[in-house]
């Protein structure tokens, strides 16, 4: 019997343990491959990821968004064009240093993200003001010689991503753009997969390299700390300037573009759907996302097998147009096959015996709720349904209720230590999250090894009083979390 | 004006330079990045590779096959582990030789294929006959390092395409799954985006590296020349002799498994689709893969302009479920708009101006047929779908008839020179298949540039009297073709 004794930890007890376990034993992925950092996907993972794609995509295309497909290497000269994002990426990019049989011209890396593959070629699209907006993504994977130890699906060497690139001929449309991108994240992260976040203005200390505002997403993960979700930037000029990135305007008048850049990771989404909607048991898929939706366990002795058998497949004709797995395999028992679609996340179980089907009912099982029930099979296509899209807005409310629980308020140094030992975030008011705000942040990362992650712009927060670190007065309400 | 001419050459005359025209005007791909073989996908080409890819993953899934995602990377040594393959493949690949900050325990390349990152896993995974079969699919790019010229979608160092890669406990399973690969290639590529091909049996020397046979679908471009489209291949137990993939039988005796891998390059199709299906003015897209399947071009004086653009987006919102686009851009003439459109391939037309408004009709241009009718706009959404389907089918028919006015029958040499003047198959009697036959397939090679193809396996066909060549008794009939 696989995976014979299920997820042997408890969530809250030791999340790290706990994540490990139910990547491995419920088949998300495998951590052996021989590249140190390198993850091998698993079907359910990859199913799963495919319709988070989907309704990114969806998304941005119905905001103006197109996809393209760049190639996964960029020369290395393209990197060195804008210097603060060289800077920032050349350490971790890897670099292909040389082909066996002929040298390449010049030496190129594995994109660690687009821009320096892309924006040499915007360069060369756009001529006037009617080339623009320019508003384009690609689903792609990146890689980055991390350096740090590697997590499945929050941080490594490969991962999955999509990434916007959009250029404006006003610095007031990049705004709106950036605005857009988060509401993008709040109606796939939030509305869809059920994962909350605040949306943070990040400090000066603390941008993409290259940008001249960074905006994004935080989530707190059931251990307390914070991880970072998708996050857009404002690179005004800059790239544009690098790259040489102009357009003649209406009046004829050649001007260098303006520019964002928006990048929705979906493996570390798919990480946060794991870690927050999962239970002691192990997964529990959205119903939106699941690759399976809906088991069927057939419960049947072998004088009644064929009847119990067809039952079931009557049951799945009528459930036409969801993802439904008749589980018939011979070798394993029903509380087997219980354990082991509870632990990989399976929304809904129906149970199908001779009871059923002499009653014409189907017993339900509802993944979140653990509670069992009997009903008609009348219908059962709209009940099934709405008892999924049930189970999607229970694990939302479950979410948003932990995140309002793991948020505090501090006044000083010693509240903000004390808060900290609870996990999640503490609020303060804090000097400055310009450059002059950078040196108490260093103070806080050093005695208290917690970050500032910036101020929040999903709400309009006043600060009252003084910077918690240097007592100036406050210009600014932050937010303090240890993170990943 | 964008694309000021249109395709300036036949394709029937030149193809070549009417492919590099569509290729670029139709804003499929951009040439111009700065690292040689690799192209710039732009939106039209990239919207209607997804749609294949979703055909394709869907026939997959149905027969059974489960996706994943396995690292672009793959180290040196797992080249290593089968002589032909890596004989096969070692000269392609891109070869990772350092990272700059530290260096990798390994060299590793860019995956020019995954069967060495696959089977290592494999080989964990599998333990008994319960694990079996193990189908798997990814849908992925892979790197070549291509020294022959680079052509759009038919030859890169960076290509689309998905790799199927299947685990079975016997032979006769794994040789059925082989048909099972030519009957999704049939299923997809032919009955859905309308392109035939013969089903060949490749000669013994021209065979997928570490192959024991393989099986291949050959189309015929307008130029007359053969091209290699989907492949599948019986690896016997060569792989998993070699990646020590085993299993306990019923009996609990181990065996070495049996494998088969199949790849539709997405990407190749696409060129198919291109040079099969277009015409002089540009490109045609088949109803189910058309990124446009509709473009409304409205047409206005500016005092009815209101009530045409509201009669535009009423007939839109009757085509829900349908790809539609208004093209309301004021920069660009009616007129020019048609062309850009035609160039570009949607398939179907709708004209709205005032006498549409007045009647309560649209005017419908079909882009295979180049014929206009005004139909009333009751059930236009149906009427749309149905014209949709019968452009689909007629495209089809085309290629159908184009193809077997290719195929010549020949007796000698002489007879397969003249023949191959004309482009297209040419069929004879041929010695073998086998390795015996590889001198006469050398000759035929050295005199006409020509290649035996091999075996259709699609059709029965016995050989009657001697080899072209070399006089023998002929064992097979082969098809011998010019190719790409």
């Amino acid at each position: 019997m696989k995976n014979e004794l299920g997820i042997t930890v408890k969530k809250m007890e030791n999340f790290s343990k706990w994540y490990d376990q139910v990547v491995t034993k419920a088949e998300l992925a495998d951590l052996r491959y021989n590249v140190k950092g390198f993850l091998v996907h698993k079907p359910l993972a990859v199913s799963a990821m495919k319709k988070m794609y989907y309704y990114f995509e969806r998304e941005l295309e119905k905001r103006g968004h197109k996809p393209v497909w760049f190639p996964a290497v960029i020369p290395e000269s393209n990197f060195k064009k804008e210097a603060e994002h060289v800077a920032g990426f050349i350490p971790e990019v890897i670099v292909d240093n040389a082909c066996r049989q002929q040298k390449l011209s010049e030496r190129v890396a594995l994109r660690p993200t687009s821009e320096t593959a892309m924006y040499t070629m915007y360069a060369k699209w756009i001529r006037s003001w009617r080339d623009l907006p320019l508003k384009l993504y690609q689903s792609c994977q990146v890689w980055r010689y991390e350096t740090k130890a590697t997590r499945p699906f929050i941080r490594g060497r490969e991962f999955y991503w999509i990434e916007a690139h959009d250029v404006f001929a006003t610095r007031n449309e990049a705004e709106k753009q950036v605005i857009e991108d988060m509401k993008t994240t709040k109606a796939v992260m939030h509305e869809i997969f059920g994962i909350p976040f605040f949306q943070f203005q990040r400090p000066e200390w603390d941008k993409f390299p290259g940008a001249v505002h960074t905006y994004a997403a935080d989530i707190i993960m059931p251990d307390g700390k914070i991880l970072q979700q998708p996050s857009t930037h404002m690179l005004g000029q800059n790239f544009s300037k690098a790259f040489n990135i102009k357009f003649k305007n209406k009046n004829g008048q050649e001007e260098y573009a303006w520019q964002t850049c928006y990048g929705p990771a979906i493996w570390r989404i798919f990480a946060a759907i794991i870690a927050i909607h999962g239970d002691d048991k192990g997964l529990i898929f959205p119903w939106e996302i699941a690759p399976i939706q809906v088991v069927i366990i057939p419960i049947y002795k072998s004088q009644n097998k064929d009847l119990v058998l067809k039952r079931c497949v009557e049951i799945k004709d009528k459930l036409k147009g969801l993802e439904v797995y008749i589980d018939d395999r011979d070798e394993y028992t029903a509380g087997w096959k219980f354990n082991e679609w509870e632990m990989k996340g399976v929304p809904i179980r129906l149970e199908i015996g001779m009871k059923e089907v002499e009653t014409n009912t189907v017993t339900i099982f509802r993944r979140d709720e653990g509670r069992k029930i009997n009903v008609s099979d009348a219908n059962i296509s709209e009940y099934v349904e709405k008892v999924g899209k049930e189970l999607s807005a229970n694990l939302k409310r479950r979410a948003e209720s932990f995140m309002s629980n793991m948020v505090r308020s501090a006044k000083n140094l010693k509240e903000v230590r004390e808060a900290l030992k609870k996990g999640g975030f503490v609020r303060v008011n804090f000097c400055s999250i310009d450059e002059d705000g950078r040196a108490c942040a260093e103070k806080i990362k050093a005695s208290l090894h917690a970050d500032v992650r910036g101020k929040r712009i999903d709400v309009d927060e006043k600060p009252e009083g003084n910077c918690v670190v240097c007592g100036r007065k406050a210009k600014v309400v932050v937010y303090i979390g240890k993170s990943y």
